[in-house]
């Protein structure tokens, strides 16, 4: 093998060497001993995240009350603009709240509400399980008789007809990574009359995601995979600007009121985006999502995309072959996230090795699946390569 | 005065000398500059949280996704489980999740469905608005004929009748700090076949709350007021043990689900509370309440209430014929929530007075209203006293 060739471990190094992304991989607290490549699950901290958790909770203490009126009340609409450049979105399209769940069921209730007329929501038949449980859990709270179709994703497009309300769709599958075309299923979606939804979870700060350029009608995301919020982390939801004073929240809480502090007995909704929040914003979540998103300051998420898409595809190049394995996630980079899944009859049993032996931590998914993700702000080209390796040796030895 | 006799400073240092939860105090980062009246409003952190969070972050850093399994899925449940003795509830009857207001939307809805056939929710006119939002908002939603009904407090219990799905009341009142009479409300409630739903953010940590003894099915409450859990904190719900298997949530989320790591298409409820949960848990929020609830350990709620109680007396006496003041709230303790609120017509302007001349942190509450919250675990007879004798100063300064 020669340097420029990627399948040697110096290669590797060469390549992290010559990264203009690598040196953000110093601003996580990662451990030393493991190859994380499990940022699609839950993203590490930014090395910030202490001090900012402690000034906190010095500022909790003595501020008291008074820390709503300096700066917490506005976190949600502020981590939200934050969010916005990363999704493709302006400055009060998006607001952080609530859980993904909760925010798919304000958005979803919202879009249903605003075609009274149509009564099916059509989704993907492996969509994340969560989103699929949520719109049947609206289906069956809403009066009406709203439907939920679940389609094989190559019968999804062809399906958006005028009895559709709202296509809502992962925009990168949580198992195949396979990745959506947004403009296309928006397009289809308003030739229709239909509005669209999407989960951002599993690309929004891993990719491009160009919410507005596309025509996106409405979208959720993640704070704690790759924008690395932390367990839990509050989630996100976007509202296309031309919505937004036309959608209702079907969680009307009272930081969602024009004015929370008249206390007033009726429900105004605040102008923007600000209507679709519900109660008291989460400030501890919001305060390291808060500091998490500083990373992505010095970066485009461009260029992240791209670093994502050349690791993805070393480590397919990388694993092509190895015994047992097939390919799930597509083969083309631009038709797939930041993530690389592998299809192995004993998926389970060989990750358990690869984190016990290698310390290789990736992600099991039922029935038969091992997934990598690769986190573009700090993985590096030599844990692709190692991570192969490990692999490598563990599919070898179970073969002898 | 004599020495028993409250009305002086030092009969005020006495009654603390001999408080035997006045050492409870100390566990409590706050500012000594300031009389904090406003724990209704806000808790401040107990002085564990910053190496809480920490070692969260640690934990964090070094865990990463494994941190799930050693500890932070299991924190709803666990946090649930200290919540359900301050309230009245047995172990398994109470999860910490979401906000306040998403879970009265989450139980208003699970008891509207177990009713199918009843089409009003009773509430009072003057509930705190977010509630009022939220039901209108679930009225919205569901497609059924479901009105709420909002009547003034004396008209409530007799309007239950075999029509109402729902009694869905605040245990104390924001405003007044009235208190209902749970045990009358829920046995009225039963008799007419209807389903109670208490809001109990202003009395969880302060009042000896007896949801089970007293027969009450649903409840949700505020985890940042008197539990002092932090700005935002996650909020918690109850569902009484005999109808967890039979209520649904309409925001089926994967933490509500059997077997959330299947990944299975179909939502089959977890049996038990673990229904009620939707997203995924915001652990750092979940940390710092975790840290607050250590200090109840130590204490009984009716010593708790009792000691509110007393405060509240003493703060009634204390402020009882001051030029323009009435007492809004109760006067006889048991009536009353661990606040009293006073009307006057200068509210607003005395309330800035109060917290710039003499640091007395209380709240002002459209359109007239002095609050001054008495959180039994940290306010002292002196604080109460000092409080007072501010509230006199401005108050005779003005008239003057």
């Amino acid at each position: 093998m020669t340097s420029d060739d990627p399948l040697d471990r110096e290669a590797a190094q060469a390549l992290d060497a010559a990264d203009p992304l690598a040196p953000l991989r110093r601003r996580f607290s990662l451990p030393a001993d493991k190859i994380y490549l499990d940022g699609n699950s839950l993203g590490p901290p930014v090395r910030e995240v202490p001090a900012r958790l402690a000034a906190l909770a010095d500022d909790w203490a003595q501020q008291l009350i008074g820390g709503w009126w300096r700066g917490w009340m506005d976190l949600p609409r502020r981590v939200g603009d934050r969010i916005a450049p990363l999704v493709g979105a302006a400055p009060g399209e998006v607001l952080a709240a609530d859980s993904t769940s909760v925010n798919l069921f304000k958005l979803a209730a919202a879009a249903l509400m605003a075609r009274p007329d149509r009564a099916l929501i059509l989704t993907e038949e492996s969509n994340f399980p969560t989103d699929l449980y949520i719109l049947d859990g609206l289906a069956g709270t809403v009066g009406r008789d709203v439907s939920v179709v679940r389609l094989a994703r190559e019968r999804l497009i062809d399906a958006i007809d005028d009895r559709v309300a709202l296509v809502m769709l992962s925009h990168v599958h949580y198992r195949s990574a396979a990745r959506w075309d947004m403009a296309t299923v928006n397009e289809r979606a308003h030739a229709a009359g239909a509005l669209s939804l999407w989960d951002l979870s599993h690309s929004a700060g891993a990719l491009a995601v160009d919410l507005a350029g596309t025509g996106a009608d409405l979208a959720v995301g993640c704070g704690y995979k790759f924008l690395n919020g932390g367990p839990g982390a509050p989630a996100f939801l976007y509202v296309a600007a031309r919505h937004q004073d036309a959608f209702v929240s079907p969680l009307p809480g009272w930081m969602g009121h024009a004015r929370p502090f008249d206390f007033a007995p009726d429900y105004d909704a605040a102008h923007g985006i600000a209507r679709f929040a519900c109660g008291t914003p989460p400030v501890l979540g919001l305060t390291a999502l808060d500091a998490a998103l500083d990373v992505f300051d010095e970066v485009s998420m461009a260029a992240l995309e791209a670093k994502a898409q050349r690791l993805g595809d070393l480590f397919i190049r990388l694993s092509e072959g190895l015994p047992g394995i097939r390919l799930l996630s597509p083969r083309e980079a631009r038709a797939r996230g930041a993530q690389v899944s592998l299809a192995h009859p004993h998926a389970e049993a060989l990750m358990e090795r690869l984190i016990a032996e290698f310390r290789v931590i990736g992600d099991y998914r039922p029935p038969d699946i091992l997934r990598f993700g690769f986190a573009p702000l700090y993985t590096r080209h030599v844990d692709v390569h190692d991570a192969a390796m490990a692999l490598r040796a563990v599919l070898t030895d179970r073969d002898s």
